[in-house]
């Protein structure tokens, strides 16, 4: 099947309103069934996470060689150019990936500031978008808007120059590359062997998108265990939990942190994400005041409470969900910096396998 | 004559005052004849469009190349430093300004944020441009102010470092690399025979920096023919008609777009540049408003009404004045898209012009 | 004795609280000497001055090599990256630094929009610099709050992610590489010989952090005399001198700087930093009614006052404080301009020197 030539004749409604399973044939290279385009976490099976991550651990390997290995790694992607559209902002999941693309040798651009935009001008993000695939490769993109990725990918599909796009987070939707990098932290957290464990996710699960990203994942693995603990108003949504019902992925809600600490082997904590309370007047006013809850915050004595091999992690940034100390402790499972690190990891495996090279960085 | 030395006794009003064609002495390269400075388009004769051409066309030949002709191309200056200074937004033709100074081997760096210049703390324009001049090899400047481009070539020319500086648009004045975008454009289309043909401008005339640019280059060409499209108010102005008259170029008004249709080789399309306008409120809240009267719109039904060999041509960004569906319908003739990777490349072309590298490329 | 341990055990309060010259064993490699961390000016004596002065100018002479010169320096830090943030503006500060990383071959970043930081979401600054940290191998921070270049050394310390910060300016405390760009600027001045020199400081000594910085390095030479000269209420702070002092600096104040041209063999000229002034409207409506006073302001005619070898110094960005014709006016003696790209490489140098590639730019 041509996959190009049909989504070619797919109008945008008609795209935008199948189910996430039916897009995949219009998003993964049709030959080796990887991604191409990355817009949502169900694209990927568990035989690609497995090779994302071994892509990731060998080129970070790799890496570590200054002279040869640094240059081996640049020159799989050379002359080759990135663009990384971000009308939210993003620092972290901004550097993540232009250092990733630069990792491999591509020339990252990124623009992160709306108003130097042609939208200023007018000009529909259609055609912005058709408009900087003239110019490069790759391109990732965020925007507050849902479904702006999804779009981008469709305008592309449609036109010439079919380059890929990842979702860098749009709207209150999705993060794939984020839930990659979760994927792999548990990957390098327990050896390879995530079947079975116990993941408690704590915070703003209706609006978060990692927990969200991360909860569809998990139909990859085997007895998986998820404990939601949030605020009422914030709980997890009936879509993902719908999902886990479907897969049969074991899941209950829990009202109190401290109560469930011990039972995880992983303890996922995210932020209160009211910068999307619009009716709040900014986000820096609103940190000012916010205090999360004692229920839904890790504090430092729960590391006392914590299995020995268990892991904690937070997307970042964290604001005192978690205690200041907790993440200068030394304790070996406070894993979030590395979480971060692994992000770009992850990204350098992502655009690595989407140009077909993961093969190249595994024979090295 | 030594130009440098004459330029330095020139003081900044006895330059401006000049008239363009006596002022190209002191901006192209008294060796090589070719621009040294690029600050209007009176300064290219055929001669060095037509080489601009061939080098374009070539260099994107030899980029085919993945490894080899890739590395050629970023050795030709490879070490060397470029600053986009744009005081005045434009996403497009800095990214198309940033990836062909990379394609060269430079290392580009953009400023598109006036509040981060020393400007905020008082400087004048000539010191900053002085200033940036310490640490770059070459710099564009796209400024809201009409002049700034020649301020800088000015001020450089006076300076012990003397680094070349290319306009990216001043003021509603000119813009001179997207008009060797549109010949570039108008050389591929026509497999280089550009002479004898009738090129219909639509929109606003009187503000389109495009429309205005090329038409100063129209005398390079034989037998050409302009028809002029545009509400009552944005009509070109009379210093342009006045050069037509003056070079024997055929043109004439016309009040509606699809009477003319069928006369053009070329349909130049422009957008009504209303973020001119003080008065509006915001060009976001003018976008919205904005429709631009039918009769000067081009419609996709047009597409039937067009000659078989002609082209649709738009420097973008675009709003309502096309319809959406012609930039998608895969008509050949619908070049836009295409015509912002010729200005990549003609960019491509320019820059390794300045620095005298254009026979290594013809002779790759 | 095992810095990074020792560093680890000290809490923030403990380590700010210190005396410079007590903090510079946690800052400085304990290996070499020489800095890692670059904070303060006192981090520097009379023999890294004159290592960075050699550093500078050696790799500024192969760099003049465009093949072989430029790629052994790009060769050097190659597959490295560094972030330049600054939330702070600063155009001529950071595009020295990016431009300093590059020649060493460096991948340069910088983020100076402080809204797309994650400070918009509520992170602590300790918190996005250890983020940060987990991308790059280097990190500049120019602040405007005391003590923040401060904090990043402090957090890395603690972290198991110890890559060295560069204060590029915060609060109207230091700016320890502007001072080494002043130093290398007098020992290029000189040939070397910056011993018993006279030099005069003019206008806003209170809250400029280049003289304040300077004359802490001023006791690394002999028989240095400082001459002061500047509106009542912007005098030289009493901190620096009772370090000048201490060391034994002759130092007095003068009224109007007519009256001591004649005595300097170095004018160091600075501008009124009233963006400080907080009440005022903003820097740019201020720089509109700024009028430094006569007794404060080079005047054109000082040239002819100048002894024969002295030379006119600023930091830049300048604004009436010197007559524009100055700048201008070819006199070899006024060195502002070459000081701008004399402080590009006294960065080069510094940073080689961090990395410990001294020695090989030198044996080059």
């Amino acid at each position: 099947m041509n996959i190009k030539k049909k989504a070619h004749q797919l109008s945008w409604l008609e795209f935008t309103d199948m189910e996430e399973k039916d897009k995949i044939v219009f998003l993964n290279n049709s030959k080796t069934g990887n991604p191409f385009h990355v817009l949502f976490s169900q694209q990927f099976n568990r035989t690609t996470l497995s090779l994302l991550c071994q892509v990731a651990e060998k080129a970070r390997l790799i890496h570590k060689n200054r002279n040869k290995g640094r240059k081996f790694l640049k020159n799989l992607l050379f002359g080759t150019y990135a663009l990384n559209f971000f009308a939210q902002p993003s620092t972290r999941t901004r550097l993540s990936f232009e250092i990733a693309e630069r990792i491999l040798g591509m020339d990252a651009t990124t623009i992160d500031n709306p108003s130097t935009s042609s939208e200023a001008k007018g000009e529909s993000m259609e055609d912005a978008i058709r408009t900087f695939s003239s110019y490069f490769d790759l391109m990732t993109i965020r925007h507050p808007d849902k479904g702006m990725a999804e779009l981008g990918a469709w305008v592309l599909n449609m036109s010439d120059r079919r380059i890929p796009v990842i979702n860098g987070g749009s709207g209150a939707d999705q993060h794939p590359s984020q839930a990659l990098t979760d994927i792999y932290t548990l990957h390098k957290s327990f050896n390879g062997e995530i079947d079975g464990r116990t993941i408690v996710m704590v915070g703003d699960l209706a609006r978060g998108r990692t927990v969200r990203s991360l909860s569809y994942l998990m139909k990859n693995y085997l007895d998986m265990k998820l404990i939601f603990v949030s605020p009422p108003h914030l709980r997890m949504k009936d879509d993902i939990k719908t999902f886990l019902l479907r897969h049969d992925i074991a899941h209950w809600e829990a009202d109190n942190l401290q109560e469930v600490v011990h039972l995880a082997d992983v303890i996922y904590m995210t932020r209160i994400q009211d910068e999307w309370d619009k009716k709040m007047p900014t986000a820096q006013a609103q940190a000012k005041e916010y205090k999360p809850i004692a229920k839904y915050r890790f504090k430092k004595e729960y590391l006392d409470l914590m299995q020995k091999h268990a892991v904690l992690m937070h997307p970042l940034p964290k604001r005192d969900e978690i205690d200041k100390e907790v993440g200068y402790s030394g304790d070996p499972r406070v894993v979030f910096w590395r979480q971060e690190r692994n992000g770009m990891w992850i990204r350098v495996a992502l655009i690595a396998t989407i140009f077909q090279k993961e093969q190249e960085v595994l024979d090295y």
